[in-house]
């Protein structure tokens, strides 16, 4: 057992580290150069300009105003300062909700800490339990002295731990409950509020079944006009469109290259020349711009083809369509009812976002995914348990043993001795540490293989099993002795009402180790998090290697964004560890209500600034969310019902097995009372939108507006960029809603950000201006990013005769 | 253990047995006087009269024809040659696949019994496990040698067990499969051919939030037309009728009388004078019929005041309504979608049947329900559990020293020795026993205390809630030894891979007790399910001492109904000893397909003949059915697994592991892939049946046709009976649907029932016939079946000017 003076130590040395990330990144942000590693939001809103117009070459990289660097955590109060509402309009629903979970525990844990500072560390510090059980050879500290160890066998004093486990569930419910209204209120009152969006109105149809007679668009159309007359507008089949997505990116690289040849030419008044051959190393030499016109145009040809192929080979036709309605109220029926006899052709679901769509898999039939989903759980359950072995194995192949039996030819070199010394210092752990980094990119994988047809849904998956493998191998991992599978066997070999009492007895054994742990992971981690060290040489590496143009330099930027899949399971980790820890080792919790205060600041800071959300799902994750703090809530109640079984105060058990009984019905009851917010879309909402819309634009075009957003991404890019002759661009100027921000023609324009300029003049933009970033049309906005060229050119250049 | 002529003994006896309630039956049936006991349904359905008419008084009452008595079991061909679409027209669906359960077993078990006995059988005989063993003091039988008790630990002949066990999952799923595939399919032919019906054009709305400006019909009216403008027709408000039903009831009653007194009064041309005191015996003398006529008069009067008092005040309003809209196509979108943000108001579902509508229990607001589930799954628990609590109570307190401390006085009662013996042989047994006959009733109390809103959904319940209690209690109870208390407990301490391994060892042992049970209450019980004693012997009481009029009579048939409730979840229990059993004591077999075949045409033959179901679901209950078979192989299997586990037979437990797992799979697919087909009604066939109506009745009134279809029972019997006057009954001419078949004045039309009248002449109904009893619509039904003057009156007397 750590006394209180070696968590002093660990927490001194984390609290350094932490402060030293933040210095470093105070002093880093400021620099001009690394303006797009810490502000990529602001650039890719348009709202912020490369700091390289005036001042002299210094300034440009360095900052020489000394000023700025004494109020170095002046970001905190900045980032704070946002209010809600206008974080929405900035950064989207989910990341705004997705902060709303790191409050949650501070307003879960700060009350708590209260309680159980003012109520259980006195009766525990007067106990006298490990005085009398030192008799017996046990040495305790002053950690000790405050946990629920100090309290005597068969104490009556258990029955304050027992009120208070009351009181924290009734807390914790109360917080949850009020939780979940707001987020649902949230979320309905966002999708009220928003704009007019393609997914609005459309509808995602999957495995449509083959007809002999019809294509699948006939199909779609003729379905769709008998059962849903009134109010069926339009469609559009999704196509497999691998190959045209392959040509489309060598084009645009093409392209990108071609503009770097001619700046180079601007500059230098010399016609570069490349050689043809392979990594331009061999071969002939040809004029590099004239070369790369000539394979551009043959691209261009190449895809035209492919393009006609896709669009008339109907075996390139997946059995599945974007349905389009008239109104919100059409859709919302269509999304919400079954359409035919059999169940699992004609599905029926919300379309999501155009850029929330995970392509690939639209096409996936209902069996293959019922099998593919036994597959997954199967392979997750043997992931989870049995990850060790292969590790293991790897381990064994590491070691010099290893090496010198399978390898007997690198005897000579494994003898050096800072190759041996590295092979058995740094390779065993390389493997675990490996895994451990690709975890969240197994998992996200196995999620894909699985058929979810959005990326929203898929980080979801992806973060149940996450949260599932952190319980078993980090919270229990820790707690119990041996690898999974040992502890699985172990579990197995017990009996039930054991399970409880054994991990009771080894909580508050191990609270010293999960301060350290919340220390390392929680205070330093999140600090180091804010400094953003691999974007940061990432970007540099590329700006110095490889950036040629302008818009490489856009492309350079990784904002990156949240990652729930990642990020929502870690958090979690710190609900259960909390809610465990509250009656039985109170100490635990001021350390973790650091860790959610500074996760706040630090995620808010990003958010505003950094991370760029791929998507936005209205927070549909809040339902995965709040179960799982339930959970944890219900475990922390069992383990506390154990724990006390082995204090001998066993006649209180009746009191506690009330407590999950009632804390199951809480969560069935918030189930039934706020899920369908998330899942459903009322039909109230749908029509207050529809009158309105009517109302005020009675000549809308919706048919036009609706017609390419489900265009697959990379097809609707070559659409666009080659039918800008066509006159197609004269569609998007119908649309009454904002037109995208126009990132490289905005640059330069009055629009300075503010707000993350220098976070200490002036907290927030004016209102006007960030209502201008409310966000925009998806549809728009998605083409807009993944060919930038778009918007600039539908905009700029007239359509061409 | 039981030896085979152990065995053969009581199966003679229950052969025996069963034989001779079958003799009775033959006999009893054929009387004239026990017609309408065994023949009620024809009776029901107008398709039969008294056989009164003509005859000698002798014939009246005893069949003297000496031929019909030698084929005393004709019935049996009788019952099964009617084909199952006749069936569905005379029964109904829900029946029709109900008897399919019986099939399902004899699907499942036959084939499963000739592969156990085919190998299986030989692998056990031919063992030598038991010889080894009888030199540790064990006796066995030749059950047991043909079990695989006999086969030696640790013996590779295991693995025929396990192939074998795969064999019968396999089986079993497949036939599982087919048959979920073939209700599916039938219960959508049904829907899709049954004739126009209020509730496929209906709506039931609950919970409708308050509002202090309108009532709930105008709130209802409004929300409706805003938010289904182009599909909302009428709709239905439900009142609080229960002082109505009263009155009702009452002057249903002295009607009833008055009747009686005027056929008295015809008879004897003596006008009936009765007392108006206490039950008749006290009070002045008065002229009945004129008392009862003035007494109706009031009544009347008192139910008109009631009825608009009902109608006009606002408290008696209860928040929930009937919507009803102008297609098919309207109502099942408005059924499966969510209106509004809440969804705990405007809960929208399909409306039940009117005369399945469960109406106390509509009103109960979104928390009550949740709080009251809450509180009936602890009760359940309770229940199941710890049910012999106070049954041992209350037997203490009837046993000899109970009375003699808590009544000291009756001391010199119960000494003497007939009532001594009586307390000490009869009162301890009778406490359990009554439990176990109201379980059923209490567990339909539970049900309904939780607030279903359909009489089908309460049964649904209270059957899951039976399967579990019979489970628990007869199945483990009579594995294990001890009260389901104290099997909790020992379960709890006990490691959970042990779980199969006590009952595996358990269940060879039992083998023989469960032989004797399945031919106690499945041979003899089945056996006696069809003489029909109860109603039998009421029936004839009522007759002797109640029956006044002739429609007193015809109240004095009980018919009853299959009893989802207590029926389903004994057959489970069969399928759960099958299962378990085939791989382990093969001889359990044959008598369990025995009881399949039994109860197959036993039940046929009452379906046909005597029950008359309540309601029509459209076999809304067969998901449940299929889980619970689902269930009962999974626990066979994992029963196997510790079987072999304690014969040494470990290695092969990777591949019985398996088993459960893909059983688990079968039922998501299946879910999956037939659920919905019970839950929601697909658009197409809404829309293609809307289109085909408005085709062939382009003039239908369905306003007026839907106007009263789900008023309250007694409302609605109050209304026609005192709207007849004000042209109300012409409405009902107004439809196209065949009228109802009106009992009464039927009596002596030419078409006595074919089938039911000698089970032997001719087998089945002219088809012409048979449609003639196609459900009829079932608005009309319930109203004719409350008040059964209703269709006379509004079609033979004209309406009053």
């Amino acid at each position: 057992m750590a006394t209180l003076s070696d968590i002093a130590l660990a927490a001194a040395i984390n609290i350094l580290s932490a402060f030293i990330f933040f210095v470093a990144f105070a002093i880093l942000r400021l620099q001009p150069f690394n303006d797009r590693v810490y502000f990529p939001k602001w650039y890719l809103k348009g709202l912020r300009t490369d700091p390289v117009h005036g001042g002299t070459l210094m300034r440009k990289f360095v900052n020489l105003d000394w000023k700025s660097y004494v109020r170095f955590l002046n970001w905190m109060p900045a980032a704070i300062r946002m209010p809600e509402l206008e974080l929405i309009d900035h950064a989207g629903l989910d990341s705004v909700v997705y902060l709303r979970i790191y409050l949650i525990g501070l307003k879960i844990f700060v009350p708590i800490a209260f309680l159980a500072w003012a109520v259980l560390v006195p009766v525990n510090w007067t106990s006298d339990g490990l005085a009398n059980s030192k008799l017996k050879n046990l040495t305790s500290s002053d950690i000790d002295r405050i946990s629920i160890s100090n309290v005597q066998s068969g104490s009556q004093r258990f029955w304050a731990h027992i009120v208070i486990a009351y009181a924290f569930t009734f807390l914790t419910c109360f917080v949850l409950l009020k939780e979940y209204e707001k987020v649902a209120a949230m979320r309905l009152h966002f999708l009220a509020s928003e704009k007019r969006r393609a997914d609005q109105f459309t509808v995602l149809v999957r495995n449509i079944p083959p007809d002999p007679d019809e294509s699948v668009g006939e199909l779609v159309e003729h379905f769709f006009l008998v059962n849903h007359p009134d109010t069926y507008l339009t469609h559009q089949v999704v196509y497999n469109a691998n190959t045209l997505a392959k040509l489309v990116k060598k084009k645009k690289k093409l392209q990108n290259w071609l503009v770097y040849y001619q700046n180079k030419l601007e500059r230098t008044s010399q016609r570069p020349e490349i050689k043809t051959g392979f990594l331009g190393l061999c071969g002939a030499k040809v004029d590099a711009i004239d070369h790369h016109n000539a394979e551009i145009d043959r691209l261009s040809k190449e895809i035209a083809l492919e393009r006609d192929k896709v669009t008339n080979d109907p075996k390139s036709t997946m059995p599945a369509a974007f349905v389009s309605f008239k109104s919100r109220w059409g859709a919302a029926v269509c999304a919400q009812t079954q359409q035919t006899r059999n169940p699992t052709s004609w599905l029926t679901d919300w379309a999501p976002e155009p850029r929330d769509v995970y392509w690939s898999n639209l096409a996936i039939p209902y069996v293959s995914l019922t099998i593919r989903r036994l597959i997954m759980a199967v392979a997750f359950f043997f992931l989870t348990f049995f990850f060790m072995i292969p590790i293991a194995f790897v381990q064994t192949l590491a070691s010099l043993d290893g090496i010198r039996k399978s390898a007997p030819w690198l005897e000579p070199i494994i003898s050096v001795p800072f190759i041996k010394s590295f092979i058995q210092g740094f390779l065993p752990g390389i493997a675990l540490k490996l895994f451990l980094i690709f975890l969240p990119t197994i998992l996200m994988i196995m999620a894909k293989f699985e058929g979810f047809g959005s990326i929203s849904s898929l980080e979801r998956r992806a973060a149940a099993r996450y949260y599932i493998f952190n319980f078993v191998n980090i919270f229990l991992g820790n707690l119990l002795t041996g690898t999974a599978f040992q502890q699985l066997d172990t579990f197995l070999h017990q009996s039930a009402n054991e399970y409880p009492i054994t991990i009771g007895t080894a909580i508050p054994l191990k609270a010293s180790f999960f301060i350290s742990y919340i220390m390392v992971d929680g205070w330093a981690g999140i600090a180091a998090e804010v400094l953003m060290l691999k974007p940061l040489i990432i970007y540099h590496l590329k700006n110095f290697f490889l950036v040629k143009t302008e818009k490489d330099r856009e492309e350079a930027m990784d904002a990156g964004s949240i990652g729930f899949n990642t990020g929502e399971p870690r958090i979690q980790l710190y609900f259960l560890l909390g809610l465990v820890y509250a009656p039985v080792t109170p100490t635990v919790l001021p350390f973790i209500i650091v860790f959610f205060g500074l996760a706040y600041v630090v995620f808010r800071h990003q958010i505003i600034n950094v991370y760029n959300q791929e998507y936005e799902s209205g927070a549909a994750f809040w339902p995965d969310v709040h179960v799982r703090i339930v959970i944890a809530l219900i475990i922390s109640q069992i383990v506390l019902m154990g724990l006390l079984t082995t204090k001998k105060a066993a006649q209180s058990t009746p009191f506690l097995i009330a407590l999950p009984i009632l804390t199951i019905w809480f969560h069935r009851y918030c189930k039934g009372r706020f899920e369908s917010a998330f899942v459903k879309y009322p039909l109230q909402e749908a029509m207050m939108k529809d009158t309105l819309e009517r109302a005020t634009e009675p000549n809308l075009n919706l048919k036009a507006y609706l017609q390419n957003a489900y265009v697959h991404r990379v097809f609707k890019a070559s659409l666009d960029e080659d039918d800008d002759e066509d006159g197609d661009s004269q569609k998007w100027e119908t649309e009454s809603v904002p037109v995208p921000t126009k990132r490289q023609s905005r640059r330069g324009t009055p629009v300075p950000s503010k707000i993350s300029v220098s976070g200490a003049s002036s907290p927030s933009l004016p209102e006007r201006q960030s209502r201008r970033s409310t966000p925009v049309p998806s549809k728009i906005s998605v083409s807009g990013a993944s060919s930038p060229s778009l918007p600039d050119s539908s905009f700029r250049s007239p359509p061409e005769p």
